[in-house]
């Protein structure tokens, strides 16, 4: 009576209301199955989606200032790293690669559940999406604070970096990296999750919009050495924080009028 | 120099902030290995765990009072269902079997994802958590408007049910459901979701914690027929999804109040 399969792709109509949210489901869940991506992997990407959607799926004015604060502070950098985790590279590797090669950042993959073997397919994914240097593979320093395999990383990446973007962080993580002293650039959809508590500029929007957003920025502010300093000197990352939340209450607020309607 | 295996499972001490949910993430991929839960069913329990977060990780009074008109309802029922999927059946099998007996709720497993063997495995896996006449193997009905395999159910069942509660269900479905005349009761976390706006009675809350309230006001209802029809009669849906909604701002709101610190 019904197809015998359990992972059976999901049929998605294009006219879905939800068809691209749910295509990016289907893509963590392909590579899920191959490995890249962990199981709860998917739960922190629904956590995610939840803030999205109370964001209405789109950019906020707070956001864009976020994203503008942290191209300057990759601009302004010493040694500027991306960091690359399974949700991350899943979400959007090719943006990852142009924002690193526009701003002369290097990428370090680093990951919670750590393993030699989805270390490597990471590499090799992002290598497949045309990343060079990928750093990671071979650890040779630890992050004071945290315990066992998570510690690891590369002393010509992560270790000496100033300034370091973390999509999707983990909150511990987060915070080991702001108490070794560098700016961290954190981008999580939830503004009041420990990694956004934590970073020297919270991003809090999707992540392949935010990288969209931040690549146009580097462009428009490579050579503008004014423009980079007047835009470090007026943000405030907790100010942002605090708009961000509040946009998130003025959507539930809207949608709370508009669903009137019912029993 | 780290452990060469992908799905090792993570190692969570018990004075960790977040212990009992990250239990409850390792319980649901756990299920997922064994083919109960799917990908995307973890994805929508991060969802979930977003908008449990918001509300504080506990119980509101909007919840409470949905979760007593939810049980007078299923008292007043001639054909009572609980609907089960395999998040459902992950999160709360034992409490899930306690209600259904509490209330004289007849178990269906209906599923999304829907192929034989899981199907199957689920009806199994209720089986042996205690559950008796699990319906749902051998579909004989069809719900009116759903696709394919989405709209099998039994006449026994779901299809000549009054009323319905459905834990974590699908918004097409859902609205399905009302459009057949039942009276649905959801449970899901987001009150803005199509399944909260479609449902008779919606209840925004932890499913765990929804099903030990409602065991507890089904033993203090079951003979008080005054108190069903005053609890009847005085249920607004609209009114109690609005609360339940102003309490995630005022949350919000007291979140951002402590966390002012902050570069």
């Amino acid at each position: 009576m019904y197809p015998d399969r359990a992972s059976e792709p999901v049929d998605i109509p294009k006219d879905h209301p939800r068809y691209s949210s749910l295509m990016v489901r289907e893509r963590l869940t392909e590579l899920m199955m191959k490995g890249l991506v962990t199981p709860t992997g998917l739960i922190s990407h629904g956590r995610g989606e939840a803030f999205d959607y109370l964001m209405n799926e789109s950019t906020t004015q707070a956001a864009l200032d976020a994203q503008r604060a942290a191209v300057a502070y990759l601009f302004n950098a010493r040694n500027p790293v991306i960091c690359v985790n399974g949700n991350a590279a899943a979400l959007d590797a090719q943006r990852i690669i142009e924002l690193s090669l526009e701003t002369g950042s290097k990428i370090e993959v680093n990951i919670f559940h750590r393993t030699e073997e989805r270390m490597g397919s990471l590499i090799e994914y992002m290598e497949s999406c045309g990343a060079k240097n990928v750093l990671g593979r071979n650890p040779d320093s630890r992050i004071p604070g945290l315990s066992s395999y998570r510690a690891l990383c590369t002393n010509e990446g992560i270790y000496s970096s100033d300034v370091i973007l973390v999509p999707i962080e983990d909150g511990d993580r987060a915070e080991a990296l702001v108490s070794m002293g560098k700016v961290v650039i954190s981008v999580d959809l939830n503004p009041l999750s420990r990694t956004s508590r934590a970073a020297t500029v919270s991003i809090s929007d999707e992540l392949s919009r935010a990288l969209a957003n931040m690549l146009r920025f580097a462009k428009e502010l490579k050579n503008n050495e004014k423009e980079k300093k007047r835009i470090l000197a007026k943000f405030s990352n907790s100010d942002n924080r605090k708009a961000a939340i509040d946009q998130i209450c003025e959507n539930l607020r809207s949608a709370a009028e508009d669903q009137k309607v019912g029993r």
